[in-house]
């Protein structure tokens, strides 16, 4: 039985727009001999469409928009494959949420059975419990027939529960063990599975370990594109009986892919690097794109100050709109060394972007004399410190802003995520902007992408951008190490502290340096009011900032 | 049998000082007389500690805690009363989250057994199911024998889900089911629930409900205080077994309630009234209170426009923190009516606060002549605009963060909530700001509650604040309902299009013109950009913007 993974790029919400891509991906998985058809999880919505869930009208349009499709499917293709659509279901019952995250086996152009999603992950960047009632897995429940064949529909969490692939289990039920029961002769599943850093090769595993513990094959279709925050980096695959990969489609595209699901036909096998700054380059790119597309931007603007973050945001917005989209903003101040604008107006000419410069000392001039005064009432005899560099930095934010609302261009800001951990960075001003593309990439990271960028686009990240000291030039000879523990140091720090949640004494206790620790967890903690009122950024790491971060403010410090 | 409601004010995650609130409060329960103490729901860590449970390190130093106050409590009342302690209990079964919301029952200096919260609110800002795993409520499982009886604890949500009660439920168990099983003569409740408008009527309603069914006492212990967006209201409550109140503790302040559980010995029954302005009143007052005192500020500021968002916000300032902790800052432009100037001098004079004055035209000079060139190029034959008003929206917002930054005074941010759901503000510059006090009360909310101020105050706030119509004065002569449909519509609407969520057909058909409807749902979704990088403020409404707001950025507009 050949079977179609209909690997599509679905806006949320957009149910017309999404319904019309499974259209053209159905077509063309049916022209290419397809028998069945799978869509991801809640193609029809998107994924994840958050609160627009908590919209009867909103949930009612989608069902009605998945009638609609399977009818206009069978008119087009009478006696086609069948379509399994990610679709949510109203909950009729009367108790308990008002949905069920479903498949819609569609059929003769109508929707013969629903399959509804046990397993709902509630963690991290998901809110699933929010929105909707568990299936239930019972022995057989989640079994079509189908052709002939008995078919298993899962989808997504419901195929990550395994006892014994996974020591610690969140659920304590598994669907796949109700397929089993139920005579499933192969395991389908609709996902929406986002890309972090080394999640390809975790799913990929723990995919073929399902499939060859059960000796069936299954056939998984992945969502792709970016949505907000989160990135689907799509490689649908099938696994034969034996775990093996028998065929993938396409790592961060759309893509229709068609594969004998029991048959020894040898499916497309798409590369799939897994370096980690050619990932996160695969993950920018198309996040940013995706971004500003669904928005409905086709231009963006940066400031450049000469350093490695506003490069990398540069190299990605170009590489993600076109060097003609793109705008980078020089705001040059007394304590911008010569080498910041050379090297930032280099950035420009290699990347093929225009550039605007437009000096702030006057500005800071003006502000002085309007706070003078007040300074001298409010706070008498202190010096000049990090309010006058804050100024500096919102006045760019004004400008860029204003550049922004003129010219109806994105403003993309260029913090990355060391300084959003410590808060060396300045609220509404360089954290001005609608998009934060690089704030998941610790420094380090940064560093590692851009010599990622000079290796495949050619050296269009000037040598010296990636050789000086970096600085955020807002007092003369300012460089960051004069505030913070050295970058490698620091990053380490705030990967155990971020991403696998230890406190300081843990930390300290693998080998770092316990005054630096409690400083670093200290800064961490000071700076949640700056990103709560961050723009969204794209998620790369296991564990992030944005909607999956969810910390107290006015809260005691961690112990 | 005397039992006493231990109705604190916690800090999230200080351990150390909530267990010291509790030990004061036990100490002043035991010395009247209780038997048996009952504290809020999660009293240790605060309510709601969030992502800090995802801390192994935090959750064994809140167990720690836990053991170590029981012991204490013995060592200092030997033989005294019970202690039931909401604390987070690490779930050691090896399946399913980390946690369990618990009651610890500590008695003769050890916690001797812990009951598990059954129900896991997850919706609107609660988010039970990402961290803790459910108990069960199994027949008697909840249920303590103690001094002769047998007492039944329920943690919040527990007691929310009576068949009878409620049209809908949202879960298939019933702890009270479970509890009265179990031979139950009375019901206990560890509690922390928010605040919103008309809540406590139907709480108070609700747990009569459940008090009269079953025919048990009931004793409920409400958490109070303010928590970043949340305001506990506290009133604490024992029911008689007819559902009757017979004694409640006070609303919105701290209060030992010692009642009689059994007896007919009436109880000190705080009076409670329910007029919407006056809680309101008291919820931002508290809130505010809190927010600062937790994150450690003993200042406030704010930009003064003449307007009637900024009267109401410095006199709730000013309420909370006393007159010598506010500062209102007046930043005149060219646009600005000299009514506006005599009105915010004459409303600070009136609160007894300090104001500085500084007008912004020099600065407006300065960005135009930075950025005329630039718009110029990139704009070309463009006149002044938005983008213009933004401008100067952004100098203030510079200014007052100036000050903030030079004088460690926090700066309050004035927006309403009509005004941040259709985007009638300036990211960057009237939204600037660390707390936002009124963003969840609708203009029509403002001034019911300008004039109550006014009411119980004296009359603060200028007449002329309260009879001139608004605008944001960024150009001559312009008034908010230029721009905007009159604000009782706009407001009608926007309830229930935000609060009882509906989409545009359905606020039509509830009489609204549909023109109008489009374009407020049109102006809603577009500013949800703004939203996401908005302050925090205090939770009013059923719904509101912030935590339990979530809301797709790159997303289809609603239906």
């Amino acid at each position: 039985m050949r079977i179609g993974l209909l690997q599509i790029n679905p806006v949320v919400g957009d149910m017309a727009g999404n319904a019309a891509l499974v259209e053209a991906a159905y077509a063309r998985a049916a022209a290419a001999g397809a028998e069945l058809a799978l869509t991801p999880e809640l193609a029809l919505t998107g994924y994840p469409p958050r609160d627009l869930l908590l919209y009867q009208g909103f949930c009612r349009l989608a069902w009605a928009g998945a009638e609609a499709l399977a009818a206009r499917l069978e008119a087009a293709h009478p006696g086609g494959p069948a379509l399994v659509l990610g679709c949510p279901e109203p909950n009729a019952s009367g108790q308990g949420k008002q949905l069920y995250n479903a498949a819609l086996w569609c059929e003769g152009g109508a929707v013969r059975r629903t399959i509804r999603k046990a397993l709902l992950p509630t963690y991290d960047v998901f809110d699933e419990a929010r929105y909707f009632e568990p299936g239930q897995a019972q022995d057989g429940g989640n079994v079509v027939e189908y052709r002939g064949r008995r078919l298993a529909v899962t989808i997504c969490e419901d195929l990550w529960n395994d006892k014994d692939y996974w020591p610690h289990r969140l659920y304590p039920v598994d669907p796949v063990e109700a397929a089993v029961a139920g005579g499933a002769e192969a395991l389908l599943n609709l996902s929406a599975s986002p890309f972090s850093l080394r999640k390809q090769a975790l799913r990929q595993d723990m995919l073929s370990a399902v499939a060859a513990r059960r000796g069936l094959p299954l056939a998984y279709c992945n969502q792709v594109g970016g949505n907000d925050e989160l990135v689907f980096d799509g490689r649908s695959a099938v696994h034969g009986p034996d775990g093996s990969v028998a065929a993938r489609a396409a790592g961060f595209a759309e893509d229709v892919l068609v594969a004998d699901l029991f048959g020894s036909v040898p499916g497309r096998l798409e590369q799939d690097g897994l370096d980690p700054s050619a990932e996160i380059w695969r993950a920018l790119v198309l996040g940013t794109r995706d971004y500003l597309r669904k928005c409905g931007f086709t231009k963006a603007l940066l400031g450049l100050s000469g350093g490695i973050d506003s490069a990398v945001v540069a190299a990605v917005a170009v590489e993600a709109i076109g060097a003609q989209n793109v705008l980078g903003v020089l705001m040059p101040s007394p304590w911008s060394s010569a080498g910041s604008i050379d090297d930032s107006l280099a950035l420009a000419q290699n990347l093929g972007m225009a550039t605007r410069t437009m000096p702030i000392e006057p500005l800071m001039q003006g502000f002085d004399a309007a706070l003078s005064e007040s300074f001298a009432a409010l706070a008498p005899g202190q010096g000049p410190g990090t309010t006058e560099e804050n100024i500096q930095s919102r006045i760019r934010g004004n400008l860029l802003m204003a550049l922004s609302n003129k010219t109806g261009a994105l403003l993309l800001t260029t913090g990355n995520k060391s300084e959003l951990a410590v808060g060396y960075c300045t609220i509404y001003g360089d954290m001005s902007g609608g998009f934060a593309l690089i704030s998941d990439l610790r420094k380090t990271q940064v560093y590692a992408l851009a010599r990622h960028i000079n290796a495949v686009k050619g050296q269009v990240i000037p040598e010296n951008i990636l050789v000086k000291a970096p600085s955020a030039e807002l007092r003369p000879g300012q460089t960051d190490q004069d505030s913070l523990p050295p970058y490698d140091v620091l990053d380490a720090i705030l990967a155990l502290h971020l991403e696998k949640n230890q406190v300081a004494a843990e930390i300290v206790a693998a080998g770092f340096d316990a005054e630096v620790v409690a400083r670093v967890c200290r800064l961490v903690k000071f700076a949640e009011f700056k990103r709560r009122q961050a723009a969204p950024g794209i998620k790369i790491a296991w564990r992030s900032f944005g909607s999956g971060w969810r910390m107290p403010l006015a809260a005691a410090p961690l112990p």
